[in-house]
């Protein structure tokens, strides 16, 4: 049984090394007010597990803060729930994106951005940290919850070969991706029924926008190359509001997922980076050429994200040492400055990553074993909405991170993030601690 | 200019240095019996680069050997056409992938293996080392030449964004893919006229052969993890026969290209690695970050090589100094005892790999410079197919690789390759050589 209270501030970190607690937490984490805490502690002995949530890297109105953050709370809550009942990091992490792509307010099953032909195509995938498989679908219409199907594609991989030794798929898309998940007993969903007011309009909106565009370049010029120079500063529409969770169990297993409706205005049949291995999450446990288990899930330009693979590359980086400056010199090198989007003058995109593992502590109770997480966010878009918390937690801490004043999205990036104990025993706990850097810190 | 004679033995690789041809070779490179010097020179001052070549790994069968290195020789000749008319990598690398797709008796594009429903849904994609875009489609159905709209999905993805600031898609599948393929061109194809006798054939034999397997493992035992143990050996009919190529051009840059029918009996939708970013081709250019320029094509189990994502693993690992050594390690590490396909009991998969870097030659011409091309193929299928040829060779060289007798399929490996030496100026050659190595080398 772990205890945590991650999202209870009991102790100041700075304070960690006073109170003999093992390792001792890297420089980069500042020092933090203490908070509030919680006074609802009723009937969670058993509670275990920490989970952190995005409700995408995008834009964000201060409008529509409050839903956001909303969502990401009650996300939060049912991957909570499902870790209490005892599930392990899968289920919970599937738990956490049914209810954002339930949300009409992320892009990802209900709600979705519309097509270019203005329907729903959707894209999604897990990770299992402990099994290391994986599933995904691609340009999924007419389900709206596109993570069960994934969720379930991991499942069916997992008991092994089909019938006449054929090997089960990982990764199915468009119609057939549909008729599996149908025939696996996940309910279908008219497409219409996905659609809201909003993504309606959104759609009006942006086909005139086009339309507008298209005239305005054929007035200009026949000429490809000007007509596309012309229309590069045009992209404000697109909210990149994909969603993703990633979640660490009471056995300290990782899991990651992430989902997405795709850019606004898509090509039916494009993919994004929320189907694509490596590139919309990533969960690996511990092993021997491991120290750390990680968890990954990323959210903005789909293109970018792939051509990156940065889910993978923040999930390798953060086998070093620093948690954040591995964090921070990922996202540097090998995605703003990456020699993979070396054309591109604005590399849109976001990431939620956790790393964990178990350490002893010092105190006279030596047998109690913990699992330190250290958990972060970091994006270039100009904000990105997270949520976090731990099974002990009353109720999940949310926020809108937004680039500092000045800083050019797209060019520049924020990074925040805590750390959060995870303690073996609800009366042998040693001290918890949980701190978010209020301001970007990582803002190059 | 560059000249090259690469399958031309003019001299035995052992005697490099006697001529003072830097750079050394690696020690695993086996010394090889001299080669028939080419007769037929002429008209090929203009030829510049290299092309390696695969009809898949899986099984050929003796009885169609012939075809099978008839259609590498061709795909070959058609990428050379292509660099001695001037053409980059990307567009040599296409046209192999076109005659490969062309061929009845390959499982891509015409003739590839039949779906669950009896359909044919298509995976491709291509990359460009020089600017490290990418392009792939993925169940694309009636379009008889894939990696044609891999291709040019790439290069719409490399003039910019679209109208009102849209950003290019990388990646389609399905029925959205087939209609953008069209829109730009690439003519449809009725998807009966992709299927073959053959490719009909073996659907009703594997039709039958499921249906039999079902009914017996009905008829044991209603348990559905029995059921699944009991057809694990009957995976023996699915050629594994994905097709791909890598290029060198007279300017040194490399591309990789793959395209695949899929599993015999797949789900419809189910994508493979073909179409996945960094698990069926990748080229990366040389950077100040690697030493060489690098090139991977990938055949086998998809789920498998999406699960290791083998390519760019492989091109990963070519960086380090010993090329054979290292894809040696690449596949029993990162391959055959993968962490990621650990529950697997049969590894199935292939590879063809290259790298090449410039060097200087030490003859009083000091000015020549050259390309130094090392390539490879390592296979744990019971065999892979594979031609070469440089642009100064008057033909192809055509190879089928086995295991060695006694070895088990998915469980070992074999390993091969030679060198060929890409020398600027038809007059100014110092030496060329090119060897194989006939006996797997790495067979572990």
């Amino acid at each position: 049984m772990w205890r945590c209270a991650g999202g209870v501030m009991e102790t100041p970190l700075n304070c960690a090394e006073e109170q003999q607690l093992p390792p001792p937490l890297p420089d980069s984490w500042s020092t933090v007010t203490p908070q509030e805490p919680t006074t609802d502690r009723k009937d969670k002995g058993n509670a275990v597990g920490f989970v952190l949530v995005h409700a995408g890297a995008g834009y964000h109105s201060e409008s529509k803060a409050k839903e956001y953050k909303h969502v990401c709370k009650r996300a939060c809550q049912r991957a909570v729930d499902r870790l209490k009942a005892g599930a392990l990091a899968v289920d919970a992490v599937t738990a956490a994106l049914v209810e954002l792509e339930d949300s009409p307010f992320t892009n990802a099953g209900m709600g979705s951005n519309l097509n270019l032909s203005g329907e729903i195509e959707c894209d999604a995938s897990i990770m299992d940290g402990k099994s290391l498989h994986y599933g995904a679908v691609g340009a999924v219409s007419g389900i709206n919850n596109p993570v069960l199907v994934a969720n379930r594609l991991l499942s069916e991989a997992q008991k092994g070969k089909l019938s006449a030794g054929r090997i089960p798929p990982c990764f199915l898309v468009g119609r057939g991706a549909h008729d599996w998940a149908v025939s696996h007993g996940i309910p279908p969903c008219p497409s219409e029924k996905m659609a809201t007011k909003f993504s309606l309009s959104a759609y009006k909106r942006n086909k005139h926008k086009m339309e507008l565009a298209e005239k305005v370049e054929t007035g200009f010029n026949h000429h490809s190359k000007k007509r596309r120079q012309a229309s590069e500063t045009e992209n404000g529409s697109g909210l990149l509001d994909t969603v993703g969770a990633i979640v660490v169990d009471r056995e300290g297993n990782v899991a990651a997922a992430v989902s997405s409706g795709g850019l606004a205005m898509k090509h039916p049949g494009r993919v994004g980076q929320a189907a694509h291995h490596g590139c919309g999450c990533w969960a690996e446990n511990t092993s021997t050429l491991n120290p750390y288990s990680t968890a990954v899930s990323t959210s903005g330009c789909g293109e970018h994200l792939i051509r990156t693979m940065l889910a993978r590359e923040c999930s390798s980086a953060m086998q070093c040492e620093d948690a954040h400056q591995a964090l921070l010199e990922a996202m540097q090198n090998k995605f703003i400055s990456s020699p993979f989007l070396a054309s591109e003058d604005c590399v849109l995109g976001g990431v939620i990553v956790l790393r964990c593992c178990r350490y002893s502590d010092a105190q006279p109770s030596a047998d109690i074993q913990a699992i330190l997480v250290e958990f972060l966010w970091s994006h270039t878009t100009e904000s990105m909405c997270v949520g976090y918390m731990s099974a002990q937690d009353g109720k999940a801490k949310t926020h809108i991170s937004r680039l500092p004043p000045g800083a050019v999205a797209g060019q520049s990036l924020a990074i925040e993030g805590g750390v959060c104990r995870l303690t073996e025993g609800l009366n042998k706990a040693v001290s918890d601690a949980l701190h978010l850097v209020d301001q970007p810190a990582g803002h190059v």
